[in-house]
């Protein structure tokens, strides 16, 4: 009975999680998020009751690599109204609306003159674009193709109450020390306004795997979770933390998590970092429908960190692929198309990936000689002649590659073993003095 | 309508080049060549019409490589006739009725006497197979099964007007210069008589990709094409040309260019070559069908190149596989066995194959922290939130991975594009300074 | 005539062949053997009556390696009677009755107290199971399912009448000299008690490959045959020849050797060693159904060679693989489970593996810009423009690849051809000078 109700309580904990992610994407889906501005810096508050983030705010103007911090862009409100008066387009409907980054308006525009600022999508007439234009200074608004058949000819007054002037950009940092200064990075993208899989699952993930590796006792690497706004966030902290970068050992980009898609894994550049192999064998392990896919210089922010600079090994984990689903940047990217069950899902895998590469470490066999003899240890059962338990051959694997050239990875990978076992295996053989770290000389 | 005409002009010019390209197989077809002699001359003299080649008379007698040059070989006439005179096998009428490098008789022989003498095709029997005997003296005549079936017991007169005496080998080189001095090599062999795809069509193409090339104002390579015998011919130029040989960086032996088979690529001794990956990519890319297969010691001129002492990494191109297809080697491979629209495509693909090599440039993204802001520079559309363009993304791959050790070729495999957008990016990035020349310490 | 009674007496020299295999495993079937005893050391004696075995006694407390060499063990009787005096297990009637290495006891039990030890297979109630107990001091005794089952409540004598007491550990060796002192090493498990195909199969087989090497006039390799008690005696025999052991250059164990299962070769640690790419080539070429399965840290003494200290690269030759067949370490491997055919076929292609890996040298090309003119020196056909026989591409194939870097299985893998073709052919070229051995400096 209390094995069942353990199992009923495990069960119902794991719901709990489900929906408190759920709860927080919820909270943050009607803030209109941009690369700058008061969006971002409300989001990251709403993040702040969960980890204490570290925010950095950086002058618009400053030179970050090849770019340059943009004008800091905010909106209170913006509009098409008939001559009724009647908003026909309503940025307190929807914001995605407004093209993000709309330089302010305010006129009166026939339908003809307005046209070349609408946006629509005619193949799916129901949605409504998300449509950003960061760095030409430009208006528009972005509405449904129906919506958009549906206006008759005349006169319009056009408003878009935002300002775009010198102020900063804003991102966040968390960091969870290890026993190594190398890191871990865990990076997410926090610009998006109202979408849902793209990108606020991918902040509610993270914040909730930050949490759960808190309650880890030991750590080899440190990990560094980062909240910045894509493509000019990730490129305003690489030019201000060269050194740190350097540091970074392994990373994902989280993204596109609650979906209803298999799972995605984009890899590194080189494609054989131990970031691809940890997802893809947690992956595989899972037994859970998944595409393996190869790096390709476009997408989110592992575009800059694998930029030949830095070459750092940042993969991506996503469900849906970002761009190959109907949904992606549409304003159907809403709580329906996202769950609470696939978010957790997501968070658990990203979490056996992160344990993975965290305990991944190449040992040496002490007693390299032959096996040594584990039944004098306790370590193997008595009785010869029938099959070999899992643990026990799991011993026998760590022992036969613990030569110094192995991780566990390679273990886990020629054993075909869950690496927890393997690990498990490891450290018995520690405990037993029969394996040892490597020295500097290995 | 201008555009109409220009592509009608354009279809026009490529049906004139298929026929300029048959018409010389046809002139060529005729004449009794081998791997010395005035046949040999009278086709290189026929290609001077088209190219100032530089022709090399080496001496009989003279050692080359591990071989010497033979004695030159010229045929007048040579004929079996019966009692009443009647040319029952005769020279005249088809010059594969004479082994080649037969040397003279005259005499009388009974038909018993006659057969040693005799080679057929018993499977085959329409077709007079091709025979030559180069280093060991004998004679003999080649006829159609059918006809020996045909032949009557009896007396015959057999006359064999060769002479078989010192005298010289004969190849010739076409140069065309490139800003470098390695080079590429198009190596053809000349000393086929009458046979057509085999490899009348090889000299075609060669000289005509020749002409072609000379109309592109830069290259990076310097182009020679070799036209000489097989095997002797190839050892003979290497012998005397050691040094030069040194410097070939990709070549290819053409053959067989004018059948109906699909295309067959047969890789160098590495199997890795930069010419390997050229013509695979090329082949691929055309969608027409085609083989790739591995290299053996077997065929062409490319086991000398690829010998182990040169391991100079030339590769073949072929329609139908030497060997393999049953007119080869036999009155089949005629002029109507290869076409006009066959030659074109060949000389097509190759000339892609060898603007691939040439192009082939490994560059330094000079921009390398994190992505260029290409929007700044004109080089990006402005608008976000769609999907990105061809060129756009070659401009993306050429960035991350010109790192110093991905040339084009590698960028084109990884990104799956066509080679010339990935050129074209690359010119674009290197007119912006975004992209450098490598340095010597790279 | 003569031809057809060649082929009869080669095929009646097989036969009688495959007899004598058989002879040996009938011979040796009954005797109990274990990892110490007389068993073994009466099995050796019989194995002396092929070879001149020397024999090794290592004392029991010897420390080797991580191990003790335990005390030794011997049984002349054993029984559970019932009340009336019927014996109603025997180990007269079966040595796998007793679990081996079993402590002596003398005493009067009721089924109860005697249940714990008493093994069966309630899955297979008609085997008797074979277990061992050679590290941990018990008593038992092994039974099929359907003989416990039929066993009256009541009052049991049982009797094991063994001893276990210091004494010592057996092993033999044959060595067959070669011209180097780098060896190929034949291991044999020598331990088990009444089972046929593991692994009186492979020491029979090992017995008649040494006879038939024996006869070969020239090896290049010094071959060792080592007959020791698994486990243990592989342990032993690396702590006595710490040297020796370097030098083994390539090894199998021979284990299942007369069952009816196709060919499975497990592969050495490595899964790329010389051996690995041997014997899965000569198992490709017998075109008999096979496995090649990757190493994995359990089975037989390749455990123990394979060990990090040690990286011999000892694959390991079965029929059926270990474990995995229902006959498995049960009464039934017995003699009906193999047969004389079947073993004769595995001496073969053993034998053609051991050929392998002895003729497989590297050497140089004697005459490598170009081909050499194989014409000249006999070695080639003298009419041109036909096919080519086998014999010839073999020795193109040799001449191209003799670049210092590839050996002949090498070459014999890219030319797809039959390894002696291609050792046929290598020694053709040597005998014209035209290959070389490699110098120090290749």
């Amino acid at each position: 009975m209390d094995e069942i109700r353990g199992a009923e309580s495990a069960e119902q904990a794991r719901a709990a999680l489900g929906r408190e992610l759920y709860a927080l994407v919820e909270e943050l889906y009607p803030i209109c998020r941009s690369i700058t501005g008061d969006g971002v810096r409300k989001t990251l508050s709403i993040l702040s009751r969960y980890l204490p983030l570290s925010v950095s705010e950086i002058a618009s103007g400053t030179q970050v690599l090849d770019w340059t911090v943009p004008n800091e862009w905010n909106i209170r409100d913006a509009y098409i109204a008939d001559q009724s008066g009647r908003r026909v387009v309503d940025f307190r409907a929807h914001n995605l609306h407004v093209v993000n980054y709309s330089t302010p308006v305010q006129a009166k525009l026939s339908l003809a003159e307005l046209r070349p600022h609408l946006h629509t999508l005619p193949k799916q007439p129901d949605l409504i674009p998300y449509r950003t234009s960061y760095y030409q200074e430009t208006w528009g608004f972005c509405l449904s193709h129906n919506q958009l058949e549906a206006l008759p000819e005349g006169q319009y007054d056009v408003c878009i109450d935002s300002t775009l002037a010198p102020g900063s950009l804003t991102y966040a940092e968390y960091v969870l020390p290890g026993e190594s200064d190398e890191e871990i990075l865990i990076s997410t993208h926090v610009c998006h306004p109202s979408l849902c899989d793209d990108n606020l699952t991918g902040l509610a993930i993270s914040v909730f795997l930050a949490q759960a590796l808190k309650r880890v006792p030991r750590r080899r690497y440190t990990v560094r979770f980062l909240y910045a706004p894509g493509t000019i966030g990730a490129i305003t902290w690489l030019a201000k933390n060269r050194e740190r970068a350097a540091r970074i050992a392994h990373g994902l980009t989280l993204t596109c998590l609650g979906d209803a898609s298999p799972f995605t894994y984009k890899k590194t550049v080189s494609g054989a970092a131990t970031i691809d192999r940890a997802a893809a064998w947690v992956l595989a392990r899972s037994k859970l429908p998944h595409q393996l896919i190869d790096f390709f210089p476009y997408g989110y922010d592992e575009r800059q960190y694998n930029s030949p600079g830095f070459r750092i090994p940042v993969g991506s984990l996503m469900r849906g692929r970002h761009g190959m689903f109907p949904e992606y940047h549409t304003s159907a990217d809403n709580l329906s198309f996202v769950s609470p069950e696939r978010m957790l899902e997501s968070l658990e895998l990203l979490r056996q990936i992160v344990e993975l590469v965290d305990g991944n470490v190449a040992y040496r066999n002490l007693a390299p000689w032959g096996e040594p003899q584990l039944g004098k240890r306790g370590l193997y059962k008595a009785m010869g002649g029938t099959d070999i338990p899992d643990l026990s051959l799991a011993l026998l694997w760590v022992l036969n590659l613990s030569d110094g050239r192995h991780t566990l990875l390679d273990i886990t990978e020629r054993a075909q073993m869950d690496f927890r076992t393997i690990r498990v295996a490891a450290d018995m053989l520690l405990a037993h003095n029969l394996l040892g770290e490597l020295s500097q000389g290995d």
